[in-house]
């Protein structure tokens, strides 16, 4: 049997072109006892694998050159050698962007598909929906009444820290690019506004819909938006910082906040996480947030591609806002 | 009786020039019930003081064109209207670049000097010292074996925050400019190790003195410096913003911490700090300190200059580097 899979071949400076990775073929060797063949069914694409591209010191070593890029993935057990693993389980974890991946089972969850779809395990009971969940309520430490406010508000991300705030009791601000994501902010996620950082001024409008200053910002960007937020901060508030879409693919310098020194004057907080840190209470979470989803309280926001070898052209979606939640890629033929 | 007073003519752009400020002086009227004259002794100088010339949002209002100059001072009691305060107490509390101050006492606090002299009260019991102590535990959360690296450390704040860390059992850096400020953090202040910013790489060699990274780095100064903090954090790491002298004279724009997403690699924090938030606490902080000062544990530097007529020059000192510990200015005629 053959297996699509998209290798890493160079390290790009920059945006990444056509060329950074390739899509090989190869067959799938037999399986050895104790292993276990999924076939993936969807990947899951995510700013944060812009920065496994680099070769520098981060949370997780690099992608080697000419291994698969990793992924998260979802799929079915098609074979197993493995008691723990049957056929027709659907697992979850590390696969990497591929059609097919063998393994002894490490790091992956079995997950039930009878409440939610296959996809919302990569989405809101995912990486970004923990991101979320742990970002805003851990380390924002968000509390009923306070103003918070979300860039990336359209994104995977976010459109989950968002809700969550909501359903926490928040006054929640958005920030999206384009009047149409906006409105879906608020009209369908239920934020109780959303700045077009594309076509407004997002320092003015924080400002009018924030006038006594913001307790919690959630930062997916960075940037003149990260700048505009801290300076519009309310005493003791909290900055997560849990990205920063705006400067990945930067050649030069990343853009520090030259107005960091509102952290001094509001004796304020910002804060860097990894969502792996959480790991040992995803399933508390991910219990709290399907009962949300199964009540309608919380929208799980998939946005679908089909086709491995459209995985370069998908990527590309994470970085020029062509894209609504969370972006995956269904590999299965 | 004349009273030689500092007042603020303009507010600067940049480094503040001679004419910022004018020497005048104004004859003191008769006191009032309630009031008391207090003769200066000594004022303080921090670098504070440059913020509160800007006419824009901060921690306390600025000064106001023709005000007297905001200072802290020390002063004794020459004539009461007031049965709290008697002729002869030593009182301090923010009585401003002037010779005499009249008061109802508000704000002002009797001191004992019977233990330390009236200058350690600016000083190692006064508003930097007050500052080092709850930045670096309370903000900074030190604990026994933390590797703490602290700039400005010949200064004022600088110095008691690196022998607090040191009396508390962490291994302890220092950041000085010069050969002989570095040898007195070591030699006289007795931290571990003191990089000269002015003749070497703080970049490397924070790496090769904190090997494994840093876990608290009291920032005094911004700039470059703490950009070479943010390349050298341990995980979870705290990082106390409590100023950035390297940035307080600019004339464009603050210089932003371009290594700010190491917060995100190092799940760190970055937090700001205001000293008056912790007033309830200053009197066990300054016994506690006060007890260490007596045993020999902590050195209380103070750089002390004369007359209210200097003012301009000794507070170039805050910038200029040509100072030790926390700057006084004598103004007791």
């Amino acid at each position: 049997m053959m297996n699509k899979q998209v290798v890493l071949r160079k390290r790009p400076v920059g945006m990444p072109e056509a060329d950074t990775w390739a899509l090989i073929e190869s067959e799938v060797s037999d399986l050895q006892d104790g292993e276990v063949l999924i076939e993936n069914h969807y990947i899951s694409l995510d700013p944060a694998m812009r920065g496994w591209l680099n070769d520098t010191k981060s949370y997780i070593p690099p992608v080697a050159i000419d291994d698969v890029m990793r992924a998260g993935n979802i799929g079915v057990v098609t074979e197993s050698k493995n008691p723990k693993f049957q056929i027709g389980d659907v697992m979850t974890g590390w696969g990497g962007v591929q059609q097919y991946v063998k393994t002894d089972g490490e790091g992956y969850f079995k997950v039930d598909t009878s409440m939610v779809p296959m996809t919302t395990y990569l989405a809101t009971l995912g990486m970004p929906g923990m991101t979320a969940y742990f970002g805003i309520t851990e380390v924002g430490k968000i509390k009923s009444g306070d103003v918070v406010l979300i860039s990336g508000a359209a994104g995977a991300v976010g459109s989950v820290a968002g809700q969550v705030a909501k359903i926490k009791g928040c006054h929640v601000v958005g920030i999206a690019g384009g009047p149409e994501k906006c409105a879906h902010v608020v009209n369908e996620l239920g934020f109780d506004a959303c700045i077009d950082y594309k076509n407004e001024s997002v320092y003015k409008r924080i400002k009018e819909l924030c006038p006594k200053g913001i307790d919690v910002y959630f930062d997916n960007v960075g940037g003149d938006i990260l700048d505009a937020a801290l300076a519009n901060l309310r005493m003791h508030a909290r900055i997560v910082i849990c990205g920063a879409i705006s400067q990945y693919n930067n050649t030069g310098h990343i853009q520090g906040p030259k107005n960091y020194l509102s952290l001094l004057v509001n004796r304020a907080t910002m804060q860097g996480m990894v969502v792996f840190d959480y790991a040992a209470k995803y399933r508390d979470a991910a219990t709290e947030m399907a009962t949300w989803i199964m009540k309608g309280q919380l929208r799980s926001e998939e946005d679908i591609y089909e086709g491995i070898e459209n995985f370069y052209p998908t990527f590309l979606r994470l970085f020029n806002g062509d894209k609504r939640g969370k972006l995956l890629l269904k590999v299965k033929a």
